[in-house]
């Protein structure tokens, strides 16, 4: 128990869920100051998982902090990276836990990145048909992204986050500290979401990121405030549409391209991390928007311009190893959940910070713009 | 399409659940005509799970029905029994749904008893975060309890249906014809579920099954009777109390004994079925009530002589082969969800028809009541 890191200025954004709200805390110490921060939440067990990387940098002082606040904790380390988030690891996950006893009253706990919160959180969704969730993210993109909103899921060979549920936590701690073991490139994948937020609706904060995204990156009030203003603006969506029946989708900006990307790698995360994913197709987002006549070729050159200035990936050539031609990245995208009566889901902008959902992409725009892609 | 046999009387039972309510249907034919009752739903595909033993007997007529009312239809068949509510036989139905590009607009329909309802249920909850679920029961079990209510899962080797969701089916059709092939032991086990809706609030309905539990095995109006009486009841049990925080867990009378047992026998179901099961733990509950002095014991006698008068086990010693002791039934118990704070929680009884729930149940009474039991 810290009690001088848990002093330390501290971010909470709250999810404003009709009875299943919680908050969000954003600052230093928190895992340290976990066995206190979980307190109210009155469970007398928890079951954590984490993956091999996270456990050996911060599960020692999380369960020490754990035990000190008088919970009896238990933890399960699952391989890290992508093909964790399968059906063999969430039956070894769900055992794991039903082993050491968690009941209905307890809490799981997911330490780690996105991998291990969407893993743990279907867990927890399924576990006794549904016990509390504690997000505790390690990444960049888990701290702004995956944490927070509810969506859990595992991946199949027809796809990423096919199998899944939406199960909010109860309370969501994001370390600021943690981050300081993240390889560069992860918090860069990570970065591909903040940015993101700016792309969505919120223009303002894209140009602040333009001209801050040094000192977001070296840490500091500026990591904490992009940290901090992206939770808000997914919080804000997420209590608009929590089950994604309309401007939830928005937040897939860059995620039909980029799901199709991961596949064609196989989910290889050598190849491809999932906020690089994200990133070329954002750039892709605005260029297949320009092409229709969306928005001007100067904001899509604008946009692929400031990832390529942080060292993000903006082109389908930017993945290493081949990829397949065009007719099979359309192929992939057929798979994706937003499939309706034969047309894609894409979210399209008219510029920066003005992204909308466009239900009725042919499929056949999608092909020669990605054939183009392609050969240039 | 069989207009004549839609034509037949039929009952309607209504569950409702706020913004989520469903109709249940009750009678012949209608699997036949299942093709006809599914268009309101307005779906394109739907995808058929059901076991081998049900796809023999009544796969064809369903598919030519879906197909004759213009839906897309594909079926996947699992293994009859227990076992294949499992990780693994789970996957497989998620992938073979995946495969069939079931989307999110369309609907998994489980045909068969309880375990393809409990187990297809489960995947329509999970795939894509959630599909829509039409269950068809064939067996009296799932018609009068499972079908119903929205608990679905799998077992895992540390309990039965300790992984899963509720999700709320969007219609459930009950084909009475279905029940004509089904074998006398299920039927009767089918039975323990509808003797207990009188055990537990219906006396009047517990007396009229000891005068005409016959009929109700022969089929007719008695039989569409009791169904119709026993979905109606617990229809009202769920919109009461949809994710048992209370009354709901009064279904569970027997079921604590009866979990216990089945784990016992590692879920051998030609050792014992979950109908079985819940008649002895059912004629336990009462005697366990009789011992604590609850209930006298010509109640508990009353009970047991009309399970038994049906052809249904109500002692231990009923379950062929060996069961173990009394302290490994009482640990298969405290791996139930139902424990809280080293206490458990039994459905006991102060007469017929007035069952309430017991939260504060001593491990030591259930021993050494379980221990007089074994050695009776
Ligand atoms: N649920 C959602 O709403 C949502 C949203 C976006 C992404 N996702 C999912 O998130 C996943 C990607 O998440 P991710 O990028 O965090 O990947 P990840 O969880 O695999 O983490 C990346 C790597 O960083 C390591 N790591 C984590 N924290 C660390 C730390 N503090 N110090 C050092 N190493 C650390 C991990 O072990 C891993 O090797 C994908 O599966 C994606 O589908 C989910
Ligand atoms: N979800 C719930 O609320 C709930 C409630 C009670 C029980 N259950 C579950 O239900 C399961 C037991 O269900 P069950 O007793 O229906 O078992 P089951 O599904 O195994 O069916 C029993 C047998 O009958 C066969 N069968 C089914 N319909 C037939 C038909 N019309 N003609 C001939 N054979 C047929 C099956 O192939 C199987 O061999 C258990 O797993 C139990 O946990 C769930």
């Amino acid at each position: 128990m810290s009690d001088t890191a848990l002093a330390a200025p501290r971010s909470t954004v709250h999810v404003a869920l009709e009875g299943r709200g919680y908050d969000v805390e954003i600052g230093p110490g928190l895992i340290a100051g976990a066995g206190r921060l979980l307190v109210p939440l009155g469970a007398r067990r928890v079951g954590v998982v984490t993956d091999e990387n996270v456990a050996r940098l911060h599960l020692d002082p999380l369960m020490a902090s754990l035990e000190a606040g008088g919970l009896a904790a238990s933890s399960t380390v699952v391989p890290a990276g992508e093909a964790s988030k399968s059906f063999a690891v969430l039956e070894e996950v769900s055992n794991a836990l039903l082993a050491s006893k968690v009941e209905r009253g307890d809490l799981v706990l997911a330490l780690g990145g996105g991998v291990v919160g969407d893993l743990a959180g279907f867990a927890a969704a399924i576990l006794r048909r549904g016990v509390r969730l504690v997000q505790m993210p390690t990444t960049l993109l888990a701290q702004v992204d995956s944490s927070v909103g509810g969506k859990t899921g595992i991946n199949t060979r027809h796809g990423k986050n096919l199998i899944g549920a939406f199960h909010q936590p109860s309370l969501v701690l994001a370390d600021a500290d943690a981050l300081s073991t993240l390889p560069l490139r992860d918090f860069r994948a990570g970065y591909a979401e903040v940015a993101k937020y700016g792309l969505i609706n919120d223009a303002a904060f894209f140009r602040w990121l333009e001209d801050n995204w040094q000192e977001v990156f070296e840490g500091g009030p500026a990591r904490t405030k992009a940290i901090a203003a992206s939770c808000a603006n997914k919080a804000g969506v997420v209590a608009r549409d929590e089950f994604e029946t309309g401007e939830r989708a928005l937040l897939n900006l860059g995620h039909t391209f980029g799901h199709a990307l991961e596949a064609a790698v196989g989910y290889d995360d050598k190849r491809l991390v999932h906020g690089e994913g994200v990133a070329i197709g954002m750039a892709l987002a605005f260029r297949f928007s320009a092409e229709l006549g969306l928005v001007g070729a100067d904001q899509a050159d604008r946009v692929a311009a400031h990832l390529k200035a942080v060292g993000l990936p903006t082109r389908i050539q930017d993945v290493p190893g081949d990829l397949g031609d065009a007719r099979r990245l359309l192929d992939l995208m057929g798979q994706d959940k937003k499939v309706k009566a034969g047309k894609l889901t894409f979210i399209l902008a008219r510029g920066v910070g003005q992204s909308f959902i466009a239900n009725d992409v042919a499929p056949e725009n999608v092909l020669s713009f990605l054939t183009s892609e392609l050969s240039s």
